[in-house]
């Protein structure tokens, strides 16, 4: 096992790029068109905090680091363009692992324009900004949403922390092999989210990242509460299989689906799959959550 | 003195935007305009590695985590338009010490565009992503010397290196503070970098990051060499009266200059301040140092 102070630094960059150009310029260039804009997003995982070396395969992590990123590309409605990587690397780490991470990174199919790698005495460290475009104004925000518009997402909830708990609980032999493949491998929804962008009369989106109840505020300007109906929240066979009567707080607590939540005038019609689980209200009240099963994950810390 | 981890994230995002809104959404956006590129560089400054959080008042790091990005988009003759900043901080650490460091990165006076901010148990790691623009086609880069070409500078070499050599060995007390503000607070030449790729006849560009003798060779393709005369590189008076002799060492060896090293045809007359120290030629004969005091560190690690 080779570790990666054994081999120069140009060796490694090589190996991320995998006989690729190696971008040599001080900066990387993207030619621009009128009537679009430039979406950036950026994003740190830290070694122990966000992530534990010997639970995950790098490739997994490496495509994890573009996914989490993309997301928020398709959270705005954009076509990623790019991606930069930064990568602070302890020198005893094999090589063989930054080039699983990078193969990981670059099987999400958007060009590496450049990045940065340092060697440190600290832990793993990774920075992936994305880059992505869409039309000009049509960016979706999180403020756009108004009352009576109906609360939707795209796809099931609660997979993800489904399989954390179970990497976490030492029973990744009892759990279905969906549950840690929507945890180590999330797909982020780029399709739908141009799509649900192009859509007139939907007026808000963001991604779900740190969990259902969580995010639906950042959904709310003040004056505005949302009714969730918890019974409409589409969950996985496999999360009801391994979690049983826990499925909703899963689904309402957990986080990293990197499913989309939008907001949308009750006479849309957007051409994705979705599931309406709730609507936005005036009534200053805040979320109100019916059906049962989610009070106390919504407004407790919730651990999988 | 409040540690981070008293405030809430929210709270900690706020004091970096000092006051500015805080952008909420998935991705910032910049429109676009045909006829532009969007160039970005991405650099990761993680504690220990590249700084002492002793030896450097947060206000500086903050400006110096800007400069360095800024000064790639200025190496490939473009006008920045915004930074995302991320960071990673431990849970002690002093609020005061975050507000500072925002203070310092938003004096370069590029938008915040935004960022990620995480807490670790590790030691403290930024990263920042410039964004900027340029004429479409018009990105200067690393490739475009040729036989006979001029090599110039920017300005005087070795200040920083200077600087670091006195904080380094406690002798800031006698050291100029002019190489103390060359190291802290370097200036991305950024109306030099628009000047220069605006200038017909100047051939490739980069910044001088890691040190001249480390710098030159990326803007020699295969068969290209270079004749540098040392007595011709600039040194400031200041170097001079700390370093002595050893100064040219400093000018050649050290870095984190961030003076733009560029090519140009011998006819060409950029309207900024510069130096000729020697001339690109096809001698395959790698790099041939003259005028003495610069073989040994060309040749060697420099270490200040």
């Amino acid at each position: 096992m080779t570790a990666i102070s054994e081999i120069g630094e140009f060796s490694l960059i090589e190996r991320i790029f995998a006989g690729g150009a190696v971008p040599s310029d001080d900066c990387a260039a993207i030619g621009q068109r009128s009537g679009l804009s430039t979406l950036v997003s950026t994003d740190m995982l830290m070694e122990d905090r966000h992530f534990i070396r010997a639970d995950i395969d790098p490739f997994d992590l490496g495509w994890k680091a573009a996914a989490v990123n993309l997301s928020d590309i398709a959270a705005s409605g954009g076509r990623p363009t790019g991606l930069l990587l930064s990568l602070s690397l302890p020198s005893d780490l094999p090589v063989q692992w930054v080039e699983r991470f990078a193969e990981g990174l670059r099987s999400a199919g958007v060009p590496l324009l450049g990045g940065d790698t340092i060697g440190s005495p600290g832990p793993i460290c990774i920075n992936v900004t994305a880059l992505g475009e869409c039309p000009e104004g049509k960016q979706m925000t999180r403020g756009g949403a108004g009352p009576s518009d109906l609360l939707c997402v795209t796809g099931p909830l609660g997979d993800s922390a489904g399989g954390l708990h179970a990497i976490r609980h030492g029973r990744k032999g009892d759990c279905p092999a969906a549950l840690l493949r929507a945890h180590y491998h999330p797909l982020p929804r780029l399709k739908e989210g141009v799509l649900l962008a192009s859509t007139p009369g939907v007026t808000s989106m963001m991604d779900i990242s740190d969990g259902l109840a969580s995010d639906i505020p950042h959904l709310l300007r003040p004056g505005l509460g949302a009714d969730v109906d918890t019974s409409s929240i589409p969950v996985s066979a496999d999360l009801r299989s391994y979690a049983a009567e826990d499925a909703i707080k899963y689904a309402v607590g957990g986080g990293e689906d990197y499913e989309l939540l939008f907001t949308m005038r009750p006479e849309c019609r957007p051409e994705v799959s979705f599931s309406v689980i709730g609507r936005i209200t005036a009534a200053h009240e805040g979320i109100v959550w019916k059906g049962g099963g989610a009070e106390a994950v919504a407004f407790d810390h919730f651990n999988p």
